[in-house]
């Protein structure tokens, strides 16, 4: 059985790439969530103890006393067991794995400028040069592929990692109600409204802790609208 | 047959990953060198006629229709049909696949004040706390790789594609004169003296292209100290 750390569902965007993966694809695994205690590198030491990197997501297997500290790694690893991680037909799969790795290192300002707070929703200010690059990537990326592999999911049919990969995504536009095209933005519905996203939503609107650097960054481009979250 | 595009030998540490893996693993590929027309994101469009982010390196498999436009990406596609590409043991391809994508994402303050430019040879002013970090990171990391797995590579007898994902940092050491573990600073040496690496290092000293941007990074916060390169 895997072991999969995480941090606060409401916040860490990275670690719900592998959790809505594992979820959406009935792999079972124990959940160990541990709460970020401040903001950024603040938490090293505590993640330090199961993490070699001091990050999460890190997956521990302990029958093969393995851990694996990053997302994408994470992905592939469970993909060794699980071949439905990824899409059965090649080129599908080379899309997959290009437009994962691409979010992997990619996208700097969507992840800068609209960091994850799930609970929230905000108008955000004018949009900067290099968040309207981003999401004009994105959006082209996108069309791609759901027009390229026939819907409803990026790479066909299944949802496989590559949409796991772009989950926080869905979080982010409904935050920062963010302009796509049509296509895109019945995408994002789609992901919001599958069972695992749901589910990690409902848990993250439950959540109390609040990461005054977390809560600094959503409104440091924009107007807080509302809050759905209970209160601390 | 693979078609590899990638940028300037001297600069585009990107390209190099794929570029020597595929050579120390004797996988064969035609190259297409595109050099760089100007600052970041200056060869978008030249770049987006082969490549869908407009990056490299990208690689091209006609035979299947398929293109691979990032360096993760491009690993793992060479994997399937290669599988020394990673080790062949569980735990070390779960530690190499860990190690790669934390280098993929991660190692930010190297990446930017340490920019590759494998013809020159600076002194680096005081160290930043971010670079600090980062070196203190890659050695522990390295360390605990070359113990573990035995060595003389990262994860292993055998040169695999974490060590190409480490390789650009073998010449932005040797350009920054980085301070490292006398254990890490010999597996510097031992990547410089692979006939792989030596082919990049003898092309990037034959380009005469210089990229203002790049040039002005690198002595950023160093002193000129040598310029091996071909004089344009
Ligand atoms: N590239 C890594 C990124 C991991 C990462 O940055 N994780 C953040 C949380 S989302 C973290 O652990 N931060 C620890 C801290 O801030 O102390 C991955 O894909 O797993
Ligand atoms: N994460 C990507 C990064 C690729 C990247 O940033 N490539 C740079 C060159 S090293 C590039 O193509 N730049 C194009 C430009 O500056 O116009 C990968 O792993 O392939």
């Amino acid at each position: 059985m895997f072991d999969l750390y995480i941090a606060n569902k409401n916040y860490s965007s990275w670690s719900l790439r592998p959790w809505v993966l594992l979820k959406a694809l009935e792999i079972p695994f124990n959940e160990h969530l541990m709460p970020f205690e401040g903001g950024f590198g603040e938490s090293h030491t505590t993640f330090k103890r199961f993490s070699p990197s001091g990050l999460v997501p890190c997956l521990v297997d302990s029958e093969h006393d393995v851990a694996v500290w990053d997302s994408l790694a994470i992905v592939e690893y469970a993909a060794e067991k699980h071949p439905n991680v990824w899409p059965e037909e090649r080129a599908a799969r080379a899309w997959a794995r290009s437009a994962s790795a691409e979010m992997h290192s990619g996208f700097g300002a969507l992840r800068d400028e609209c960091s994850m707070n799930c609970g929230v929703r905000v108008a955000m200010d004018e949009l900067s040069p290099g968040l309207k690059s981003n999401l004009a990537r994105l959006d082209a990326l996108w069309q791609e592929g759901l027009a390229r592999f026939g819907g409803p999911f990026l790479a066909g049919e299944r949802f496989t990692a590559v949409d796991a990969f772009y989950a926080p995504v869905a979080f982010r536009i409904q935050t920062f109600n963010l302009p796509l095209s049509e296509a895109s933005l019945a995408y994002v519905q789609r992901l919001l409204a599958l069972p695992a996203m749901q589910d990690w939503y409902a848990a993250a609107l439950k959540e109390t802790w609040r990461e005054p650097m977390h809560e600094a960054e959503t409104v440091k481009h924009a107007t807080l609208l509302s809050d759905e979250r209970a209160i601390g």
